[in-house]
């Protein structure tokens, strides 16, 4: 049996439901009033981070970390990024590395030692497919057995990663959804690569149950219904991260349709990070700038819960 | 008239020659007697860095800084990465960050931050285009006039950005040479993006010359004559970053076709990186583990100097 990160979390959206809560953490998402408290905001970020993991986890399948803005802090910021990812280790909580590589050969190959060992060390991450299959050789690598430091922690050494599909953007019209001189769309087409992936980790590893699934997933954002039933059919046995639900205004009910058979993981970042913005029972501390950080600590962990339980009464009512 | 850093590079060019000096320091490109001289690997890549900086630069119109590897090499690493960039900065030598990086939004203003401002800031970078066009949109703001740092010392404040066009792997015809239903190919329809993204700088910025070339620039391997010839003509004011020479097979001919009319850059990484593993003059040092950095900064000089003999050869028997 192939026990990969993606059967890890997979497993972990049976158990817990399929909330997948985004650190996505940006300096503006915290208030003046707390950031100040803090030395540096890449201080302030990192106890932030710290907090939410704890208020959040029993809502969370799996937490989601998006480089560009530990990126954006510089040097101190992917330090802050490489602890919060030891953290969620430390408490064996599934992590994505939202980090969208893609380059050729041996440069992926760096960008697999990069993020599937050392400092930035994950359990999954998302990758760009546009340069060609070629180009996902060296991650895929890293999906079959391997003996990392990580994997004696978890007792899983098997990587995942999830490969873009069908992004939450409008601009996805441009390529992904260009549609080809031999039929189908352009991501139709990457979509054949992940079936022909799957069949052969299917075949290394057999596994039980009804929708095994593969350690390469793929990227479904959740806002448009009939693309989700098209690609959720498509794909019966590709566990999806499923972005656009909440802030980026995709409904649970799309998200549902996606949760379907091998099932995925649905992402809310800014809609648990900023709900502090929205809380009612925070209008006066909001107006008279006396958040704490306990405060917005918990309208997150709020918001996680209402978005957990959003998500699974879609899904039962599907 | 529009001062941006593309330009720049074009004018280096015209003045040095089209060779771009990639610096894509794995640590397995430095021999073990050398590594051990240092108190880590990463002490010895900034090492061979500094050295190869000074000893490259007669014969480079830029550098190319491949984030991978630093990346590769955790948050030491990217240390390195930034003290590089800052190298050179401080000597005015046009500098290419090929980080790939592409999201949507939010996420993508990130990432341009965190490449055109801060520890990482650079003059040009590598984008993604395949999540679609409006994901250049954060990165081509940086193209326009802005006063950061790097500006006050250049003089030059708009960034520039190399577009994935037409990549030197094998696998660049699984996307962007597929055939679309409306004729063309997948290239074709991110350079017409990149025709028009031209044209608007062009009226906002009216350049004298015979090819003012746009801040968004394309990357185009040149891995195959016919492509190269196809693609110089239908953008000719478009500046290249050209990869596949060398190393990766590129014959100084195919590059020279891409280095008409606009014009381009021609990377060399490995080639030059490599060369004391192939050099005549340091067989003897070399079977006896003798090497020492100014043997193999010495060779990669070499290797420099003949790589840009070579390509103005091509040129100038074109």
């Amino acid at each position: 049996m192939n026990k990969n990160q993606m059967s890890r979390l997979q497993q972990s959206c049976l158990e817990k439901g399929p909330l997948c809560v985004g650190l996505d953490t940006d300096t503006s998402y915290l208030p003046p009033e707390v950031l100040k408290q803090f030395d540096s905001p890449c201080d302030a970020v990192l106890a932030y981070n710290t907090a939410l993991i704890d208020a959040c986890e029993p809502y969370a399948a799996c937490f989601k970390v998006q480089i560009a803005y530990y990126e954006a802090m510089g040097l101190k910021g992917l330090e802050v990024y490489s602890k919060t990812l030891k953290l969620l280790h430390q408490k064996n909580i599934p992590v994505i590395s939202d980090v969208k590589r893609g380059d050729i050969a041996d440069t992926a190959a760096a960008y697999a030692r990069a993020h599937f060992s050392g400092d930035f060390e994950t359990d999954i991450i998302t990758v760009n497919p546009y340069m060609g299959f070629d180009t996902l050789v060296p991650f895929t690598n890293f999906c079959h057995a391997k003996n990392t430091e990580q994997a004696q922690k978890t007792g899983v050494s098997e990587k995942g990663m999830f490969v873009l599909l069908r992004t939450s953007n409008p601009g996805m019209t441009d390529i992904e959804k260009q549609p080809l001189a031999q039929g189908g769309i352009v991501l139709d087409h990457v979509g054949k690569e992940l079936l022909r992936l799957a069949d052969t980790f299917a075949k290394e590893y057999p596994q039980e149950g009804s929708y095994p699934c593969s350690p390469i997933g793929a990227v479904v954002g959740c806002t448009e219904e009939s693309d989700a039933r098209t690609l959720r059919d498509a794909y019966p046995n590709i566990f999806f991260l499923i972005p656009g639900y909440g802030a980026q205004g995709g409904a649970a009910r799309i998200a549902a349709t996606l949760l379907d058979k091998a099932g995925g993981t649905v992402n809310s970042s800014r809609g648990i990070l900023t709900a502090w913005k929205k809380a009612e029972s925070l209008k006066d501390k909001r107006e008279s700038n006396k958040l704490t950080l306990q405060d917005i600590v918990e309208s997150a962990a709020a918001a996680a819960k209402a978005a957990k339980e959003d998500l699974l009464k879609a899904k039962s009512s599907l």
